[in-house]
């Protein structure tokens, strides 16, 4: 089974769920959000780890709507704090009611998530679910405000970034396959493994996409590439440049860079160069490379511990990160 | 040992627990709003609890922990939502910091607070526990939203009045109660018995407090008073007068109500007279007297099923809500 097929039985579940409740003005947008779509990456991984490990996917579909949930939450709110219009190509919640709103009911949706998750307190790793959910939890506020923080700070390091990624964006998907092979009983040692998976994979995606964002193509690249270039984010391609550029040219890198007047195409054209010359984007590339293996490396030792089923987490590495390069 | 000694147990605690940690800016607010003061009452009434039905109230410091910043979670987002500037004669969290901050430091202690009471995972009454909690929080949500929807509509109901004030002050008073009984390893009944004894102090206080901001003595209420007239808020005075004025005063009573260039003292003055003469303010008495004998009534039946020391919850009502009238 691959994972479209594990994605199309969250999603099937998910069309069934209606998140309406009374009082209206608050369920309403945590429904309008949870139906805006999206890959459903976090609840499809958590499925395929309880299937993978020899557990229910069936019992597994309340932690699997949980973490999705949870995910949701975290969106509505970042969206007010980015003051974003559209996601996935529609009103965000406090566009499409306000503010107060959003908030209200982000605050809704994040206690709703555990009430899911409490449905397994008769579970032999109950406790251990609950602290891996909780820890990701925090973990994702810390990411969204080292993003924050970033944002006005002139320097920013290699490993504080790389720090900020894994917690905005690998922690949570790692907690979902970790929670998913704790319902099926795995050892904590075995759920762990899969967890560090989780947290190479997200570390990788999370690279490539600061590398597509500059040099992907675009008709395939969902976003407008050169974006995160004319928003001048410190991205790993701008950290690494700032340390690997010559001292003759780094004035004029970050004169280009902070430019308020040079044409857009032009300014991402140049930067773009910076970055390759530098040697950023071999870097990343290599860097990405390295999480992809290390997440294989994990597969396969799973797989020789007696989960052949695991070879489908391989799939799934390609599905988010492409061939192998 | 009388609330205020309860509460000394509670503040002692507080006072050596500092909540500041890394990123800086997301733990900075929490600890600040967590140290603003404020009278403690939900996490005292939680270890009063579990002292007088014999738990150990050291074991239940986390869990009185939980609640207080459970509910300083609330008043971060609920002053944004109301825009407040001051809380306790301080600036409010979002005036302090800024919006953003106060939104994903609410978040961080809305998580924080789980993670507080899933230390009690060992505890036998642990789901319970956590049920109690999580459907408390998610009706200090809807309370909240009624508030915020009753605002914007012409007619709101006795019934919805008081079943918004239940929601939004009541039930987390109520769910404090019952987690420190139930950790103190009462059956479910009797943790049921001080809920509902929580419940009913809960709105007592509530209407009390609607009552005192329009009839309180301005030296002892610590509010302005009148504030709630002024804003125009549809309080149950407000609710019963429209209910039980005669046909031919309704317009001259709306017309004050809502008018923009009374003076300040003026309208508060009249306005206090509709309330007396339509009978509003004596229904308030009485069904603050009502509550509060069914919450004295649910105390002698405590004691009587052989706890004594439930008498302690008397003088907390009588602390709420002065001598019995």
């Amino acid at each position: 089974m691959d994972f479209i097929k594990y994605q199309q039985l969250f999603v099937n579940d998910l069309e069934d769920t209606t998140f309406l409740a009374d009082p209206a003005n608050l369920y309403e947008p945590f429904n309008y959000i949870m139906h805006l779509g999206g890959k459903r990456l976090r609840p499809t991984a958590l499925l395929m780890s309880t299937d993978v490990f020899g557990g229910d996917m069936n019992l597994a579909k309340s932690a699997a709507m949980a973490i999705e949930v949870f995910h949701n939450f975290t969106l509505a709110h970042d969206d007010i704090m980015d003051e974003a219009p559209l996601r996935r190509g529609q009103a965000t919640v406090h566009m499409k009611y306000d503010v107060n709103t959003a908030i209200l009911s982000g605050d809704l949706m994040l206690i709703d998530s555990y009430d899911r998750l409490f449905e397994y307190a008769k579970h032999p790793h109950f406790a251990e679910i609950l602290n891996c959910f909780n820890e990701a939890a925090r973990l994702v506020c810390h990411g969204q405000q080292l993003d924050v923080d970033f944002e006005t700070r002139t320097a920013v390091q290699e490993q504080e970034y790389l720090t900020m990624i894994e917690w905005k964006t690998a922690v949570l998907f790692a907690a979902g396959l970790k929670i998913g092979a704790l319902l099926a009983n795995t050892s904590l040692d075995l759920a762990n493994k899969i967890y560090d998976y989780g947290i190479n994979v997200g570390l990788a995606f999370q690279v490539q996409d600061d590398i597509l964002d500059s040099f992907g193509d675009p008709d395939k690249f969902g976003k407008k590439v050169g974006g995160d270039i004319l928003q001048a984010k410190k991205t790993l391609l701008v950290i690494k440049t700032l340390e690997y550029i010559s001292d003759g040219d780094l004035a004029s890198f970050e004169a280009s860079f902070e430019s308020k007047d040079m044409a857009e195409d032009k300014k991402v054209s140049v930067i773009k160069d910076y970055f390759k010359n530098a040697g950023a984007l071999a870097y990343a590339e290599d860097l990405k490379n390295n999480y992809r293996k290390q997440a294989d490396q994990l597969i396969d030792s799973i797989v020789k511990q007696g989960y052949p089923k695991a070879t489908i987490f391989n799939d799934l590495s390609t599905f988010l990160l492409g061939r192998e390069s």
